[in-house]
């Protein structure tokens, strides 16, 4: 299992956390995504490794960003 | 037509406007519902004066709070 972790920016609420998580948590190959509202912190889980882009475009199609990405 | 103003505590993004618009917007009655996130304005339209109890019950259903009713 693969765990990759992202920060993302723009969330207020916990609409908005549902919002990502729902268009995380849709990316082919992902089996589980927990989003901290405070921190912004969002981790992705996957049985392989999955494309940074493709995240990266869910979360922008949720209506917010990817600042950082270890 | 009847025109009441609220003021809704607790709104941070254009979800909780949504929300609060959804559930305002069932209650008998209510014409026309709009919502300022900057202010927290509530604007009511309805045919014939509401009860202020039953709108501001919809408020909080939606999660958030009834702080001013001139």
């Amino acid at each position: 299992m693969t765990t990759a972790t992202y920060t993302v920016s723009g969330m207020t609420c916990g609409h908005c956390v549902s919002s990502v998580k729902e268009e995380v948590g849709e990316v082919t190959g992902v089996t589980g995504v927990e989003v901290d509202l405070a921190t912004g912190l969002l981790t992705v889980e996957s049985d392989n490794p999955l494309d940074t882009a493709t995240i990266r475009a869910a979360v922008e199609e949720a209506g917010y960003e990817v600042v950082d990405h270890p």
